[in-house]
């Protein structure tokens, strides 16, 4: 498996994964698309990967869909996939954004430059998201006569609120860096020389102290906590994993390492782990 | 059609509306319930409008109920209209705070004075709220033996968070300007007299930039993502919305426009799009 | 009824329940979650009771699962109480969260020191926590190789947002008040001499100013609401209350004691009022 469009590396645990489109400024294609769902497979495959960081080449991040097919590109046809959701061709920007959020491993996007449509909808399912000073932002669909996609309209309200999910939506504007960190859109800015620094740093720190089924397995509660009905479905889902693995080896070896004051050595593999999948897809297909 | 409590006037694409019982502090009634409710039926069947801006005349945003009924005022029957909500006479409040939920037109709440009561739970379903900083605010129902009205349970903890919200439903307090922008109840607070000019600064960026089915439409999406079950709720409804309007007239043109770097002219009008009516109510009345 | 593992006492209407173990750093057992479920059900029953502040005796305010029983700690059997949610035995962190979160009065969680592990998820369905300068935090759960428990995969991304929620569960890291308050987890952070004036200065603005009906009303509703579909469900909630506490005397002494400019003596109790329970079991165990 290679790919055209994005770099896929793994060190030391950490999966990087580039959007690699440098001279277009990383823009938005259906190949983009493909590559950005078979990699996120192949993070979630790989025992070795404790999470994985995602950026962009060059001077972008990424500046939204491709263009270059002109005013008629968002109403092109799909890519052939035979994918569909209540009888319409899926939304490519959400295709990615749902695997996104079905990452079994811990997500942190490191956004470099601009991230724009597309380009910012696909980061909303990451867990974590920082930004070099530099980096601007745009929900900028209401200013090309489309509508936010990617499911942002279910990831945005719930990471910055609808007053400002709606004022950056409604009106279409590009924002810098402080902007997106005063209304919480990023977590963290920093200079350019210290983005991926910080990242790797994050993921370091998960993946150098924390069992990987157990953050599997609190990834797709957290997330699936945020859609569950009430705090009934989230119990039952804890007194489900908590009899599964309260007496497994990683829960043996962490109470057991910290009561000794030692490092824990955990064991289990991520891929063997029956961890629920998440979010369900209602459509079947 | 005229109105006796509230003034309504359209600028320039803009509408403003105007709680208008200064002598009152512009106190809520059923007449001003009412005008409240056509006055954005009539906005959203105007195509000429493309955000509604709500304010108050005088020193008062709205103190609450209108409490010239007494001890009696909140027991008093219905007005006859005949909408009841599973065998209840429909609250109020939550009639209008509906109807702003499900406005197509982006509102911006510049909230002059007091808001107290209903006169601060009506915000809620506001895109966006800024406020003078001599403005005051308060969820006063623990202390005249009532609940928070509204279907602000609903709103308010999804705005501010459950813990604001508990912490000002559960005192009654009233508290300033200040305390509800860092309680993230309003996103700015300015001087008496930049307030209108800022909510019109905002209004005009909206109507300056963007396509007003779009806006229309994303602002449904927001609202029901925020209400959706999952994130596939919003995938099926992008790639619904994508499929009509990607290939329409004002993507056309979004698209071609920004290609050619100059100012888009869309086209399509709100009344003839189709655009899903949120919030639907499960109670058929 | 009396206490082993905490303590419970009433002044002034205001409840204080003090978790209690101080050489084990108040470290979680079997029994301190049947006490604190013992000392909830007390609370509600008791009209006297205005509002509840916990804390924790000694330097801790509760150092997570008791893991005097070694490696087998979360792999052990269940304490004998017959209830199971969906086949597994109820998680028991939960059971305390849940009946938290159905509390009749407002909770107020005065965290005096270290808060990890269950310690800290039982304050998650507290309606306001404010912390000394000293606590420290961690969702520890990942370097112990079980997962985030006591349903706070619904309530922990609804309080801080999921981003700030995945990077402490993921993670697993510990944490000063600082970051706690930066990440919206308390609300205010002061010196420890300071933090139970400051807990019972709030519970006091509760109980000296509100109906206790209403106080109880509100809060289900809040809670509820947070967790219901729609706005509409809230409406019909409000619709339903306000008819049936509108006329009600609290609501007559509330309003008539404003117009008249002097204190509200409200009579009606909770114990007598019909408030819907909520969360509502769907398990039906």
């Amino acid at each position: 498996m290679s790919f055209t469009q994005i770099e896929y590396g793994v060190t030391d645990g950490i999966a990087t994964l580039t959007l690699n489109r440098p001279e277009r400024l990383n823009a938005f294609t259906f190949t983009m698309r493909s590559e950005l769902i078979d990699a996120f497979d192949r993070a979630d495959a790989d025992d070795s990967v404790r999470a994985v960081v995602v950026t962009g080449a060059g001077r972008a991040f990424c500046a939204g869909a491709d263009l270059g097919g002109g005013g008629e590109t968002f109403g092109r046809a799909d890519d052939g996939r035979s994918e569909s959701v209540d009888g319409a061709p899926r939304d490519g920007g959400g295709t990615v954004a749902l695997r996104i959020a079905a990452s079994l491993k811990p997500v942190i996007g490191a956004i470099n430059g601009a991230a724009v449509g597309v380009g910012v909808t696909m980061t909303l399912p990451m867990d974590i998201r920082i930004a070099a000073d530099g980096a601007r932002f745009g929900f900028v669909f209401a200013r090309r006569g489309i509508v936010t996609e990617a499911a942002s309209s279910w990831f945005l309200p719930r990471i910055v609120g609808i007053s400002q999910a709606m004022e950056w939506a409604a009106t279409g504007r590009l924002f810098p860096a402080a902007e997106a960190l005063e209304g919480r859109l990023v977590s963290r800015v920093c200079p350019a020389d210290e983005l991926l620094p910080a990242a790797y740093a994050l993921a370091r720190e998960i993946a150098d102290n924390t069992s990987g089924v157990s953050v599997a397995a609190i990834r797709r509660l957290m997330w699936s906590g945020l859609s569950a009905a009430s705090p009934w479905e989230a119990h039952a889902a804890d007194s489900r994993l908590m009899a599964e693995l309260g007496g497994a080896a990683d829960a043996v070896e962490g109470v057991t390492s910290f009561l000794e004051k030692r490092p824990a050595r955990f064991t289990m593999k991520v891929s063997e782990a029956d961890v629920p999948f998440w979010p369900a897809n209602p459509y079947g297909d």
